[in-house]
């Protein structure tokens, strides 16, 4: 596995430059500057690269084992997580209002991006804590607060999602675990929940698990459900470890990637729980868990590719074959006109995710709740998607050495493909997109955001610079055939098997238009420099590519959703 | 692992009806029918089914395994290859030249296919000795036919194709293996050959290894290379096998996919060689090799494709989930609009790659040389970079169960993924497309296929069934596009860089094209139907799928392909 190297660089420009002011002294009123966060980012990147990167190889080879009903994880995963709780990077993710540090929304998707890149396995721990943190400090009453918040915050203590049971993925209306109150403000809760992310492990002394079950006499489908938590040891009165919950590890799932993180199957056996928010609000306080795990995978997405495109970049770099067309001899193939275009296509489009996952996480922080939300689907589609895409260019960068597991490119492509299922599949998301975020508004929100990019094209128009103009001149027409595409997808208002039969074509659009945005911005940051710096020509040339090379897909899609439901 | 069910009826529609003729009796002047080769490949699909695709799984799990130095397959294995030896499955790939059976490209594409689909990692035992028995067939001397290609024809022994080394992938020209010759008709070998597929097995008794070597004093580069085979067991003057050549396998790699195939590195230690052909004339000797199994990747592609496809729709029929659109309680998620569309993606696009494996198989039955291999690289890079999309949309179709291995979906996309990369990475392809069948004769080629492709859109026009309507509109723009693509690419024949930073699109654009030229034909086809048959509809749905789906995607490449190097 090659060493990590993380984005300093782009998360300075992302921070600083990119979006035309500081976005985080904006974020915070001034509290921290672009340069205090990319900072932090450097010191993450630190950690990363020397205590959780070379722990990925082990995840994967070794991976998780369960042994007499306890999940074990590889050497040196324990040390590392108590190594990643001491530099606070817990309590760098929860908000102020449980005790964390209360960091804006762009730096929180700096450190995903680099906990996911340097080990995605280790990094699903983190990001399903971090998603229960948020969770219970939108939902939980002060006890639960006070006997579990503060354990997750401080990184002593783990959190889970459970919601998937065998006959209940993604229709969570069909759960069948029950709780059943006992009367003394305890439930017990009864069933079994699969596809349970770090559902056990031996890296923390308690295990928090956030689990949707329905209460005796609720209503059928998703309005029954309530939200209860359960820990793995019973908590005394005094904060300290009680007995084990009857919460059995029944089997850890043998998967196509990410072994370094248990898949668990849990058995819940008139388990202890305690309920958080109202009986029947349980998707209500699991959407804000789930909110912040679909933003997360636009981080993990950007960070496994940016791996896998690291690892390429570092092949091709090194390695000689053949005579280089017009390069002199010794050339590596990394000027191979074909593994250039690879590599470009890979780092054109990782830019383009980690710019959008800075601007995602900074809406959150803003006013803008409904834009904001329109692009939590396009962001956890589009870059899943593409980044099993770019795992798999990184393979073929490496020729026949991509095929073989020692080479570590193939782990990359085998982790990836867990993302567009995980958290809502693709089609979920494009479902979601379509119905509540574009029909039901009539597309105001898609409007807006391509109001916005004609300001972005009115700003490249001013600039003679070619790239500029041909930026321009692409963003003009993919935002034009995108208007088109909308108004197909309104005009499939009432016919809603054709609306969500382009769903997935429709947000890919979205995503794919998004990404060319986000290239356009960056080179009207660039070109208002006063003297050319180190990266610019490596910014402009990522930004016409993507133009040439991906942005055209938009003008592909828009004819694709224009048809319709195949008749 | 889902059962195998092979595609007769296609193969029926294709021989008998697709082309407008029964291609099969124009290619053996009658002696077969469409109806004689439909048989065939029910017969091989039947024995496929029954004998190679239950060993699929046991392949991948177990796989191929040293142990002093001999490579051991799972049992059952060596069981199925005398079965398939048996059944006269190899004699079924030969020549009648060779004592083989002479079938027409058509149907070797067909059996391709399905051998491919049950078992990938058994058929590259397959490929590879076909291959040999092509290159020996064309080159041979009447001593080393009578020893070795009769064995191979007879299935006794396998063959395999020696050409990579460390430092010598791509270019074979950096080959550094000797062979020396003793003075008594035979050649000493020396050097380390790796990535040998099937290289070392214990399903048959002798293996014959054809071998790209460097004659002392010969030419850098290619042109110093001549061929040799080699045995595993040396050949005593009576036939029978004497003792082992000095021939040893170091190891077999830890693979993605393809488990079951043994990749091995062998050691030549003087070993023991006879010529095949002239000296220096290695590379050409080997092209015959290589063309058929690059032609072979189509049927590998569709096959492994198809399986995917077969597990994937298996699943959606039987999984119950959420309530469908439209539709009543009970309806299985095949019905949900994005997985019936991911369903549809796949069939269209497997429908294509099998009609143009039959196409292409059948032009090198006929007089158009050039137009055969103009097809090569398209169908090789093409059909293997659709196919690994392909299985990994249908480990979508399962969610989460299909990142779980026991599913069997994941098999297939760790199988695809080297698809693109042996016999020639797709850049490979696309650079010999580029410069040898597209520049060097002006296009006249291109312009051959987009005169055919005029003359489908013509038929397609005398109807006015709206689904040949809508492909004929489709077609007609997107050979257009592809028009000004051709000229973009002549344009850059004094800019190698620039035509070779866009190949890999313009092969996409070519493949893609012609996957839509075989729905045309498939249209025509059926709308001459006088009373409708049982899979009209089907056929015609696909049609229209891939028309809204897949087609466009010619536009986004033509874009990409006239924007030329990035600057």
């Amino acid at each position: 596995m090659a060493e990590y190297t993380p984005p300093v660089d782009d998360y300075a420009f992302l921070y600083g430059e990119a979006f035309g002011f500081d976005l985080v002294a904006r974020a915070t009123d001034g509290e921290l500057s672009a340069d205090d966060a990319t900072e932090i980012i450097a010191g993450a990147g630190e950690f990363a690269a020397s205590v959780l990167a070379p722990l990925e190889s082990v995840g994967d080879r070794i991976g998780a084992q369960l042994t007499d009903g306890q999940v074990h994880l590889p050497d040196g995963f324990a040390q590392a997580y108590q190594a990643f709780v001491e530099a606070g990077w817990i309590a760098a993710e929860a908000p102020a209002s449980a005790g964390g540090e209360g960091l804006p929304g762009a730096v929180r998707a700096g450190l995903g991006e680099i906990w996911n890149a340097s080990n995605a396995a280790f990094a699903l721990c983190w990001l399903l804590t971090a998603g229960q943190i948020h969770a219970l400090d939108a939902a939980a009453s002060d006890e639960i607060r006070e006997t579990y918040l503060t354990k997750l915050v401080s990184g002593q203590w783990t959190g889970t999602m459970n919601l998937t049971e065998p006959d209940a993925g993604t229709d969570l209306g069909a759960i069948r675990t029950i709780a059943a109150p006992r009367g003394d403000g305890t439930w017990a809760i009864k069933g079994q929940k699969i596809f349970i992310t770090w559902g056990d492990h031996d890296v923390a002394e308690n295990i928090v698990h956030l689990v949707l079950a329905r209460t005796p006499g609720a209503p059928e489908g998703a309005k029954g459900l309530s939200l209860f938590v359960a820990p793995k040891f019973l908590v005394n009165d005094d904060g300290t470890l009680g007995d084990r919950n009857a919460i059995t590890t029944v089997a850890i799932e043998h998967k196509l990637g990410i072994h370094g993180s248990p898949t668990c199957v849990l058995s819940y056996e008139d388990a202890t729980g305690y309920l958080v928010g109202e009986v029947g609000g349980g998707l209500a306080g699991m959407f804000v868990m789930m909110n912040s795990a679909r933003t997360g995978m636009g981080f993990q997405a950007t960070g496994i590719a940016d791996r896998a495109y690291q690892q390429a970049a570092g092949y091709a770099a090194e390695r000689l074959q053949g005579a280089v067309l017009d390069r002199p001899a010794g050339t590596s193939i990394a000027e191979h006109p074909d593994v250039r275009r690879l590599l470009l296509s890979m780092a054109s489009r990782i830019f383009a995710m980690r710019a959008l996952d800075v601007y995602v996480g900074d809406l959150f922080d803003g006013d803008d709740t409904a834009l904001a939300e329109f692009f939590v689907p396009i962001l956890k589609g589009w870059t899943t998607e593409d980044a099993v895409l770019i795992t798999s260019d990184a393979i073929q960068v490496h020729g026949g050495m991509g095929f073989i597991e020692e080479t570590g490119a193939a782990q990359h492509y085998r982790d990836a493909r867990i993302m567009p299922i995980y958290e809502g599949t693709t089609a979920i998301q494009s479902n979601d997109l379509i119905g509540r975020k574009v029909i039901r508004n009539g597309g105001t929100t898609v409007q807006q955001l391509l109001g916005l990019i004609d300001e972005t094209i009115t700003r490249l128009r001013e600039s003679e610079h070619p790239v500029a103009q041909r930026t321009a001149g692409r963003l003009e027409r993919a935002a034009e055939a995108s208007r088109r595409a909308t108004q197909a997808v309104l005009g499939f208002a009432d016919k809603p098997r054709d609306a969500a039969a382009v769903s997935v074509p429709y947000l890919m659009l979205l995503g794919t238009l998004a990404g060319g945005w986000m290239h356009g911005l960056a080179v009207v940051a660039v070109l208002a420099h006063e003297s050319e710096q180190e990266r610019d020509a490596a910014r402009l040339t990522l930004a016409d590519f993507y133009g040439a090379h991906h942005l055209p897909r938009v003008h592909m899609l828009a004819e694709t959703v224009a048809g319709g439901e195949v008749r």
